[in-house]
């Protein structure tokens, strides 16, 4: 029998719709999974099982019809609840209240959802680890920022999380914890009551289990009407094979995936060009600069105040970038960027989607690092949607999966091109 | 004999350098003033004497050779405080208590500047006022949303003060009290810690008493090398006259100052020219658009859970306006607007400064409304650099400003042609 916490957001809700499971039960269901699960994952930061269960009763009792009623989900440790201690992964805040929601929070509450807890995040949302594992194999790292959220999904203690990225921060540890990933376009979801970490680049992020639920839980956040996901015939979909810049950072698993990945959306009818990109050579040291003057500045108060309880990581890494980087080269930089912006969505106009790695390989061992950003912070930066689902099995028996992107503004339609693609790649 | 509270912020900084003040001295002398003054302005939301000057002493103290070395100051009660309640100018969230400074916050604090307190806002940030009343005539408006903060520094309680804009927050306030004020760039001062209003507007100002402490400050907070404000002949200086297409709204004060600003400047020898800007017909409805959609997302979990503690004014208008907005309408604005701010950038490189109204006449009596940004609202969309410093009297005995305006990221040349422009004019 299907436990409800194995079940999809789209399956549960089904379940729900006709009477045959109700909010608290699934609410539940979840709770017995994080009991199972907890001690070998540490996904979540916070957890108040009676208080979710109490607003699961409330929802069932409640007639809520909200397009999310009765579905379970988390919230990364630096979106704001004002009745969950919100740490942003830092000791220097443990315990810190707002008082309100963060908008996302807010609204999908809103749409009957029950928040279970706060998920695990790195220091401030940036590298230094929190105390998550890989819940594939507690030995490896679950990726990060969104390190709870994406280890918390892809292992069935909740069908949904919000996470946040700045430069990988959604799509590596969703794809290195065999979740579905993805970061919209730069500014779809309001990011009030968020940590800043980079403003021009933070991106609130949803992981789920299908790319239905992804489209279902924008439609949530966005307060619009649900689409149904429509895949279109493979045979019309243009795909646009970009081995990036840093193809040499990737691993021969990853190089394999992705060669063949190409190859089989071919066979299957699909048109696969190769691609490249207006100014890409510029791209990792455009993403260095203004994520470090920004960083600096938004950790101003703890670099100021607090050096002594800041993570080396995060001192010597963007922090110091920032300070090193004068307004003059911050401004050239950003400028360069608005009009890169405009040029790059002009040139994946010409496809329905790009196919590109999601991370070098799967998940690093050990928890000293969470990996490299360097096939994500491009996009974040390009304000572009991406999206990952989980497609193969890595020579250490780690899932991993490939990246698909659009154009700014192109989410929905990448939910259909991505169901196809992923579609096809499934059975490939 | 000149009292400290007196001072600009350039003036106060040379008698501590020179051993003639200290910053504690400087801290009573405002708290005297306030003292005097606050029950007839009501600028303040919090204020805490002794805290205020212990840090004045512990600066007096450590040798702190920031460049804003004892300097007192306020911050808009949006803006984040670890030590001082932060209520947002709402009901629902008074007694807030942020664990962290903003990071405008944290900067100016640790360049050796004094938070005396907050300053008085708007709900939100938005239009239902706040308790404060206009410094010159406390029958009338302050204007807002930085009410107490145009006030404070406008009554010389404080020499800085530090607010927000996201229609006409900083200049329109400014300029009805009497102060000098300045709008940055766009994200040009990082915004954590301060509320989100519209994200793609939202922009931290500065409110002081002269040009030369707003290129102090503006030093300050960016963490860059202070450059002295260096006039140029104005005999070299090429002014764009633009009435706006909301010219109709000012009142005949209006119209007459700044035509007779725009015939003094070239009776004086600069260049003056007459201005229109590409898509000026559409900035209005552009700027409903935006800011309606993103705010009814920032001020999500209000709406959702608060509405009975938000006023009408919130809910009935922008907020109502975002409801009604759709994701489609939104995107269209943005991609528009992205392109006409390059658009006003080149139409801007034209002229060394844009000369219009900095209000549609002097402050309103009462204090059910805090007046129109219709001459602000379009230049905080467009994200250029806006200052305004007081020349006029008006019919009803208040003060009146003309702004001057220029291309994003000229905000230091800005300043360098105000005090040009602004010096003729105070003359003629």
């Amino acid at each position: 029998m299907t436990e409800a916490y194995e079940l999809t957001a789209t399956e549960g809700l089904k379940a729900v719709e006709a009477g045959n499971l109700t909010a608290e039960a699934w609410t539940a269901s979840c709770f017995e999974r994080i009991e199972d699960r907890e001690e070998a994952v540490l996904a979540w930061e916070y957890l108040d099982r009676d208080s979710a269960l109490a607003h699961a009763r409330a929802i069932d009792r409640s007639g809520n019809n909200g397009p999310a009623k009765g579905v379970p989900f988390g919230a990364k440790d630096i979106i704001d609840t004002h009745d969950m201690p919100t740490g942003y992964g830092s000791p220097i805040h443990a315990g810190n209240q707002p008082s309100r929601d963060a908008g996302c929070v807010a609204i999908t509450r809103s749409a009957g959802a029950v928040l279970l807890g706060k998920t695990v995040t790195t220091e401030f949302g940036h590298r230094f680890p929190g105390k998550t594992r890989n819940p594939f194999n507690p030995a490896f790292t679950p990726g990060g920022s969104s390190s709870g959220s994406a280890a918390g999904v892809g292992d069935k203690m909740v069908p949904m999380a919000l996470g946040t990225q700045t430069g990988g921060s959604v799509i590596r540890p969703a794809t290195y914890c065999g979740a579905v990933g993805y970061k919209p376009t730069f500014q779809d979801i309001n990011r009030n009551g968020v940590l800043p970490n980079s403003p021009s680049f933070d991106t609130v992020g949803i992981i789920t289990r299908s790319i239905e639920d992804l489209a279902l839980f924008r439609s949530v956040v966005l307060e619009e009407a649900m689409q149904a996901v429509n895949p279109p015939d493979i045979s019309t979909v243009k795909i646009g094979y970009y081995r990036t810049p840093n193809w040499h950072d990737a691993d021969k698993a990853t190089h394999d995936h992705l060669e063949n990945s190409a190859t089989t959306l071919a066979a299957a009818g699909a048109t696969v060009i190769d691609m490249s990109l207006p100014g890409e050579e510029d791209y990792r040291a455009l993403h260095t600069t203004i994520a470090g003057w920004e960083f600096a500045r938004t950790v101003a108060w703890e670099r100021l105040n607090r050096l002594n309880q800041l993570s080396d990581d995060l001192k010597d890494g963007r922090m110091q970038n920032g300070v090193e980087t004068s307004y003059e080269q911050y401004r050239k930089g950003t400028m360069r960027l608005e009009l890169l912006k405009q040029q790059v969505d002009d040139a994946l106009s010409a496809v329905d989607a790009v196919l590109c790695p999601a991370a070098p390989g799967e998940a690093l061992e050990g928890h000293t690092r969470t990996g490299s950003a360097i096939f994500n912070s491009l996009w974040t930066m390009l304000g572009t949607p991406a999206v990952t689902v989980p497609l193969y099995t890595g020579p250490n028996g780690l899932p991993m999966g490939v990246q698909l992107v659009a154009g700014r503004m192109k989410d929905r339609r990448l939910f259909d091109v991505a169901e196809a693609v992923y579609g096809v790649l499934k059975q490939g």
